[in-house]
């Protein structure tokens, strides 16, 4: 009987499992496609996890060591070797990408000739050199004695051999100048300068009208070195503080991308303006020199200048009479066309392949670029390994793929991702989610410093929440940074401040600007209360090197860990989420704040013009009511039960929202800018730009009350088109 | 042993009963969710097949009836009466769409004054009235006798009151006043014009640097009539020929959309640029007048033209002297901004409303309008009643959202449409699949005429051989098609000719242009072994009416009908197929074809100067083998088996392939051209329209062949862009 039992049960259990496995498998009209899970997965919070626990600070360290063993700038034989070791990397079997490649264009670039080094002399009446300024800078460490390291020039400055009585410029403003000129008679000068307050190539471009015919530019020790000045044991190498020689070279172009061929990649055959029709470049010549030389000059000349100039010069009087004697510039600079390479890589999504998540930092240098740009450069192939081995082992592969780019002559004027831009535009514009740049990862180690989109905001504030602070015990990230750095907002409380990227200051300038990606860069940075530096002061000098950034910058790499942890958790949740992270919402608080500052500001004197500020406002309230309606629909959506397609709908209105305030015409004057939030603006209001300087430029020039019009007009169909683009699809 | 033996099989059934229902519904996570059949759903044929039965001539006829009751003329009494009764029809609970609405724009107008009546009178040296021109075309129904019917006028001439010898200055283009030039001093003339040749306000803008003061404008008998002329047997009503009294008016207006508000919608309080900066518009004024007055004034006045004018003016000499009188034009035009409206309709897409299949026509006419545009509302609204049923029962509802647009204010400038392009920018250039214009639906009842982008001429095709061509028995559209217009493809043999869009005839132009959207026009046209006609004769005067129509255009609305069914067919393909119906390789074709004609027409030329063709050539090689690579892919997929991501990849690849031959930057005198591929051209070649005008410009201009070189450069390089975007994505 048991047995029967046993024989039921079993042929019962057998009879079970075969109308289990029939109702499961043999009904396939209705078993779900194997895709359905797929295509509904979320990001991986354990992966996420493994990630941020091997990011390696020791790992960065080295890769900065390789990075930074010779100079290289861009399309120099040093900058050749970093390609080859960014494709190494990024082709390495185990630890590197599905893909790496190098794309070349042919780009204008400004160089000093090697043969025939730029000189800045004091000349006698009768030409005897009195006095000439150091060629390179001061050998503390063998570093210097490179041969590759380029002797401190002014790219884009003209040759040329002016000569003239030097005056003090202060910074080369428009109004320094203006100022001047009332005393002296300004018309075949040499003015000298330092840097800050105006733009590099703006100091010779201010300067032109006035018939200055050179201009000497120096870091003054009070805008870099806290005031600073002795080597003997103030400065590098006894501190992160600029020696006396040191110089920050630079592009002197105010544009961005290469300048011969406006709006086309620049291959060989590409169409090229005539050199001579460059706009934004200095009309005369130009050099950069240290605050040693400069200050020899300047307090030998200060009584022409007849400006307060508050530095010890009377304890470094020379043996010189400037009254006589003449500053003669002579600057063989030259320009050539040459090949300049961007490194590719790219991680393949999954599920949706054609999205794509852009993390990128250009490559090249001015001399060893130990912080710029290569403590970026480290950080990104720190990340680049941790993640490739996970999709190498085939433990992940991102949702969306994930494009890397190592881009070239970044320091010529973000040339390298300009052109690349250029070359893809519709491409990258149908299908970015982000762009993430980390140019200098680590300025200073006290605390995270974010820019970016408002949207971008939150998922930025996610990942500093995960990551541990350098050098503070259970504190992360985030609440350091709010420490630092925060304002309140009326949604979301008190929050780490995110600043705008509305100027051209690294790469990620023609995403926001040409394309309208929404895009963010992060870095560590100053304790604004231990340092008024303007920058870290071996900016762009021969003193940027591995033993600076280790001693001075980040000892032990752990702010650089920060980053790579901090952008490389927002670059997963960016590739991964089934919901693009980007937060709507926080984009219309920020236009919000945009408007009452316009409204206090211009209202007034609009009304008086009969300029009405109604279209704008109710544009603004329209992209507020179409974001707190998705935002509502995002809420109330179960979106793994979704149709892929409702999710996909959203984040196409996601991500597409930036590429709304796109107008190719806001901005006649200004080459490349396009989107009408963030366009740089003169006027230094925090308010919409081209509103700003509209409105600046009608105050002094009332026939231009037209043009403050128009851009409402343009900026308000602009808004209203980006809350358009967020309401219900129809 | 039956009973237990029946017990155990009947125990056995329920187990394995209960076994398949746990299998089938118990293992949740495997069984798929109810959208999976939804989102591969493909175009269903069955639901074609009962669109194409249900579309009906009588509805048709009753629609244009109703339509042509009176002049609708955009802005008037009678405009409105139409955005009535679109409302009533598409808000209609059994046969209407899902929701319907009116969007209004300020607009710039012009109109004759109706307490003016503008006048061409011949003038004796004293001034005496010797002869007037018809005021109003001839009454030949009591529709002639509407006073709504506007006065023959050209708008957007100014108001003026010229006065002057007549001169005969054949179409009015740039060669015709340079030769009359040779032989007739022209200042201070009045110069009379044919329709053709020259858009109609360049036949006043050509003529004004000549010192001519005044134009007249008329449709000469050869152009539109076949040569017939009297209205005793040969012209309407005894046929379609136009009247001897007929009028075509038109714009004046050279460009599309509002021209007080350039790239912006305009609406109430929107920035405009002062009317006196408008371009484009005629700087002298002009007037049309009908052939019998222009034959009298010519005939008068034919030794001063000195031109051999092949008209019988003979045998209707007037007792005028021409040669001691005078022509004087009084013309009374106002501008005034008025308020136009777009009626727009949507239904709702199932599975994807983000993305729009468009299909519009304007709604405003001259006077009656029954060809232009009423035949074409006809059809949309029979169009709209059909697929509005099949919605509001329940039996139907498009993949994709389906929007309709009856636009306003056309005949002013197609601006309407364009206004509507402005203010939805974004939205509709990011989810467009298509664009389907449906303008004059029938010009003639002898065959389909087709233009479009090259990707649409598949699906036009398909659609076309569906339909049985009106009057002709078991012959589709498409054989009837075939046989009047065809020509021979390398990939797809003989076919059908599409024609381009590469003009501003309809409100097709903002959406090709402006928006790079997928477009196609589609109407039923002459037999041109049958006549010369320009255009049908009844264009744009009193005697376009119902009455007309029924006639002489389309007795029995069956040529209505076959375009409802054609472009209904095509709409319905747009909107449900699960692959968007765009054929990439067809657009290689037409590259490839502009490329061969460009290498034949220049390249040797630009060898010459050092200009090279090379880039252009690896651009149409690289899109070539995208589009076949694009091809091969969706060939070898499994779409319906596919996650539903990777069929939107490939439609999104498809839909916005157009997008990428943008480039705002590429026609910086044309407004609102950016397509590269489609703008118009001046120079008349079969070939890529920016390079054929920048090297006809420049071999009159050497100084211009560096903008041949910037063309070939933008063009190089959004056909790469173009290909970059077909490839794979990653």
């Amino acid at each position: 009987m048991i047995k029967q039992v046993l024989i039921g049960v079993l042929c019962g259990a057998a009879v079970l499992t075969a109308g289990i496995l029939i109702g499961h498998f043999g009904i396939t009209m209705s078993s779900a496609p194997s895709w359905v899970k797929d295509v509904a997965k979320d990001v991986d919070e354990s992966l996420i996890e493994k990630f941020l626990s091997e990011v390696d600070n020791i790992q960065i360290q080295e890769n900065l060591r390789s990075l930074t063993k010779v100079p290289h700038m861009a399309t120099t034989a040093g900058d050749e070797q970093t390609v080859q070791l960014m494709l190494k990397r990024w082709q390495d079997p185990e630890t590197g990408l599905d893909q790496a490649w190098r794309e070349e264009f042919m780009v204008y670039l400004s160089f000093p000739d090697p043969k025939k080094p730029n000189k800045v002399t004091v000349v006698s009446p009768s030409d005897e050199v009195l006095y000439t300024a150091r060629e390179k800078e001061k050998t503390y460490t063998s570093d210097q004695d490179d041969p590759e390291v380029v002797q401190p020039y002014a790219a884009y400055s003209p040759a040329g051999h002016p000569k003239g009585k030097l005056v003090y410029a202060n910074q080369g403003k428009p109004s320094d100048y203006q100022l001047l000129n009332n005393t002296v008679d300004l018309r075949g000068t040499i003015a000298i300068t330092r840097y800050g307050g105006a733009g590099r190539g703006a100091k010779a471009i201010n300067a032109a009208p006035y018939g200055v015919i050179g201009v000497l530019v120096y870091t003054d020790p009070l805008d870099i070195n806290d005031g600073l000045m002795s080597d003997i044991n103030e400065t590098y190498p006894h501190s992160w503080y600029m020696p006396p020689s040191g110089v920050e070279r630079g592009s002197f172009n105010g544009q961005f991308g290469d300048m011969l061929t406006p709006y086309l990649a620049a291959k060989e055959e590409t169409y090229r303006i005539p050199a001579e029709n460059i706009t934004g470049i200095p009309p005369i010549p130009i050099q950069p020199i240290g605050f040693e030389d400069a200050y020899r000059l300047i307090c030998s000349s200060i009584a022409l200048g007849n400006l307060f100039v508050s530095i010890p010069c009377c304890f470094i009087l020379l043996n010189l009479n400037l009254f006589s004697s003449d500053v003669k510039l002579d600057i063989f600079n030259y320009e050539e066309k040459k090949n300049s390479s961007n490194v590719m890589g790219v991680i393949k999504g999954s599920v949706e392949p054609d999205r794509y998540v852009i993390y990128g930092n250009h490559r090249d240098s001015w001399v060893h670029g130990a912080i710029d740009p290569s403590s970026g450069t480290s950080v990104m192939l720190e990340l680049t390994r941790v993640l490739g081995k996970m999709v190498k082992q085939g433990k992940w592969r991102p949702r969306r793929s994930i494009i890397f780019g190592s881009w070239g002559a970044e320091e010529f004027g973000l040339i390298g991702s300009a052109e690349y831009t250029e070359q893809y535009f519709t491409k990258l514009s149908e299908r970015t989610v982000a762009y993430i740049n980390v140019d200098i990862a680590v300025f200073a180690n006290a605390t995270l410093r974010a820019s970016g989109m408002p949207s971008l905001q939150k998922i930025i504030f996610k990942a500093a929440k995960q990551v541990d602070a350098p050098g503070l015990d259970s504190t992360s990230v985030y609440d350091n940074w709010i420490q630092y750095s925060n304002r309140t907002s009326q949604a979301n409380g008190l929050i780490p401040n995110v600043g705008y990227l509305s100027g051209a200051g690294s790469d990620y300038a023609a995403f926001v600007h040409y394309l309208g990606i929404t895009s963010m860069d992060i870095s560590y940075t100053y304790d604004r209360s231990k340092t008024n530096a303007r920058i870290y002061p071996a900016y762009h000098t021969a003193y940027d090197t591995f033993d600076y950034a280790s001693k001075f910058i980040d000892p032990g790499f752990v702010s650089h860990q920060a980053i790579a942890r901090t952008a490389g958790n927002v670059l997963i949740r960016l590739a991964d989420s089934l919901l693009v992270p980007l937060n709507c919402s926080d984009y219309a608080e920020t236009l919000e704040d945009y408007l009452n500052t316009a409204v206090t500001l211009y209202q007034h004197q609009l009304q008086e013009r009969n300029i009405s500020m109604e279209p704008l406002k109710r544009a603004v309230a329209s992209f507020r009511s179409a974001a707190t309606h998705l935002d509502q629909v995002i809420r109330s959506s179960d979106l793994a039960n979704e149709t892929p397609l409702t999710v996909r709908r959203i984040n196409d209105q996601l991500m597409l929202l930036d590429r709304a305030f796109l107008d190719p015409l806001a901005f006649p004057d200004k080459y490349a800018y396009r989107h009408v939030i963030w366009a740089s603006s003169s006027a230094g209001k925090p308010t919409f730009p081209g509103l700003a300087d509209a409105f600046a430029n009608a105050e002094s020039q009332s026939s231009a009350w037209d043009k403050v019009h128009y851009h409402l007009s343009v900026l308000s169909q602009a808004i209203e088109g980006a809350a358009h683009t967020l309401g219900d699809v129809i």
